[in-house]
């Protein structure tokens, strides 16, 4: 078994490179069988080295909300498995014809779906990351390479292991799964430069890692997760559903990027809607920040400060804002949203077309909540994240999105 | 009318990102017309600026070649018109839907195709692209921000005045088209790092230009136009048909991406292949640089240089290797390819696919000639280019490929 620590990242993006080439004709589900295999094999060793882990972070003073993210049971470990055995379900993102044509001098033209070769993951603390991003990038032929956090490096040592180990049984290039082995930040940088070798680099973390990879990185980059999300509830809305899609984008998970930031209210209903939402929210234990014109219908509410507005709290916190109609929520969203998801709650047809039509985000829901922008929820098995940017890729991430295609022409002589 | 001469590039992209917002719903093929007819009744002060441009440079002793690629004439100014009437004949790749299913909770999901925003294009001397690239994307619902040449400013500013106008004549703002009208570098790096303005950047000229803009860009890229493509050659082939691709390659249009720059021949037929192709190609006029084996076959081919492998010589010059089989051919090419576009003749079938399957570019073709990799050829009725890049768009850049999409959901109340 070669070992990954004394490699430089040079190399191990040479050899993943090399890998790679060999996915797209391997029996892929096989590999993904024997490594989930060897996870559920490795147990122990990887509860034992986890606990290092989080003793080494608990010993640093880490809270406890990070402490429980990094941690591992056997019950966690037995998820992730099964995870792997649902993308083995999915079906082959590869080799699929897009879209096919006759060239008017006869040659065939077949559009089909090829693997874009190494993905780069750059991650935080969830070790769960280091086998869902994994095992996704084989399924759709690429080789991953991985660079998970400091704090989780033994955990993410020993999940390789066996993931290569399975690689290995099914007679794939152990390479074909690389982990940066170093908590060293000028490994993300030779990853971010290393044009030629790495086809795509995906972050999945929070705001400071993502801006940090898109201003340093000469390879793409897919951006994912950022999101401050907005709920507008028009003056036509049933103030009971909009009161239901408010509850559920702001309470149902707050820490996650499509939950709602921000709630703009119609002034021709504010009078009527503000207390009744603040009431709402302050019941689910929500802290509402509040406009002036807002905080005259909720006594109470705490005044929100200019970076409220910016704001993705991913806590129990929203900015609570009165506008101007459809073009005041327009206007707002235009200023401070991240692309990622809208809403609005509203009985009026033209509302809805305009407000869908103006939007510039990835997904803009009408009388449904935010929290349905997810790769599951929208059908596509997995996700490797939700994208935020326009090109490649816009919202949640699947498989299908994993891949790039090729043109395949085949004729018989045929010249210009 | 505004002066774009003094403001700022920041300006510029903030007057352009606005103006950006209405073109979805803008009749933009009205807007083209008018454009078409303002250039047209602009000629006598186009090709006075043109003129201008041309003596410049002529004093500053450019080459004909590029005079001849900056002089604009009324013939070549009305077959820009009339490409701008074949934009407006094709259909509009916005407000499609794409796909579109029903959750289980029973909102509908629509994926469709909206505009990128701002999309950049840097080129070289040209001025017709200033005219095609703009025209393309404002059918794709984005506005350009041209930057062209220095040499071409005075025909450029011209060009870009009479554009405007028409924009004004259908009422839409002037400043959904816009000249970087500056021969300041700085201004190109402004463009590029202008994030949250910018939405792609499309770099059209030599390998040199794409090289700045990738590795300054902290915006969206996409690479274009860089074809080291190969021919191969294989022992099956038929011979006459591999001289007739071999010659539509590299002689039907020497200086352009898709042109063939190197032959690989199976080392079982280079004793016949090799003294057939050199004789043709000589008499076509075409220089060969063999390796050692080709040269024993073709006495008198000069030797090839290691950086004639990696050559794009957009010249009636050929590289000529003689290689090991099929995966001697596979081997070169993943070396040296740019992956743009890749041919074997064979009548193997064998071969074919394993040609098709293995070789990473963006057009892989078997007996037809890599000069069809054009999106007139592909059917897509224009380009913006072609991208030799993986992400996004591979191979000719069309209409379909200048947009972007986002999911639109629409019901009744549904929550997680």
């Amino acid at each position: 078994m070669t070992e990954l620590r004394n490699q430089s990242v040079r190399d191990l993006l040479t050899n993943a490179k090399k890998a790679s080439k060999t996915l797209a004709r391997a029996e892929r589900n096989a590999a993904l069988r024997a490594m989930q295999a060897r996870l559920l094999e490795a147990e122990p060793e990887i509860l034992r080295q986890n606990a290092v882990d989080v003793q080494q972070e608990r010993q640093r003073g880490t809270g406890e909300a990070l402490l429980d993210r990094l941690t591992l049971t056997g019950a966690r470990l037995r998820e992730v498995a099964q995870g792997i055995e649902q993308v083995i379900a999915l079906p082959d993102p590869l080799g699929r014809t897009l879209d096919g044509w006759r060239h008017p001098k006869g040659m065939q033209i077949e559009k089909v779906s090829v693997p874009l070769g190494v993905i780069g993951v750059i991650y935080e603390s969830r070790p769960n990351v280091t086998v869902d991003a994994a095992v996704l990038c084989l399924k759709a032929g690429s080789a991953p390479v991985l660079r998970g956090s400091a704090s989780a490096l033994n955990t993410n040592r020993v999940l390789v292991r066996a993931m290569r180990l399975g690689l290995r049984d099914v007679g794939l290039p152990e390479d074909a799964v690389t982990l940066i082995d170093s908590a060293d930040r000028a490994s993300v940088t030779e990853l971010l430069e290393a044009r030629g070798l790495v086809d795509l680099v995906i972050p999945r973390g929070g705001a400071g890692l993502i801006q940090h990879v898109v201003t340093h990185a000469k390879v793409p980059v897919i951006e994912t997760g950022v999101g401050n999300c907005h709920l507008y509830v028009h003056r036509d809305a049933d103030l009971e559903m909009a009161l239901n899609i408010l509850l559920n984008g702001k309470t149902q998970r707050p820490g996650v990027c499509n939950a709602l930031e921000t709630l703009l209210v119609d002034r021709e209903i504010a009078p009527v809607f503000v207390p009744l939402a603040v009431r709402a929210l302050r019941s689910a234990g929500v802290e509402v920040r509040g406009d002036e014109d807002a905080r005259m219908y909720a006594p109470g509410v705490e005044a929100a400060s200019d970076t409220d507005w910016e704001s993705e709290f991913l806590d129990l916190i929203l900015a609570l804002r009165v506008v101007d109609g459809l073009s005041g929520a327009l206007e707002h969203i235009a200023r401070y949203g991240s692309q990622h998801s809208e809403a609005i709650v509203t009985s009026s047809l033209h509302s809805a077309r305009e407000f869908q039509e103006s939007v510039d985000a990835a997904a803009v829901y009408v009388n449904a909540s935010t929290r349905f922008t997810d790769g599951f929820e929208f059908g596509f098995g997995a996700e490797i994240g939700i994208s935020t940017q326009k090109m490649h890729a816009r919202g949640p991430m699947g498989l299908a999105e994993m891949v790039t295609y090729q043109y395949r022409v085949t004729g018989e002589g045929q010249i210009r």
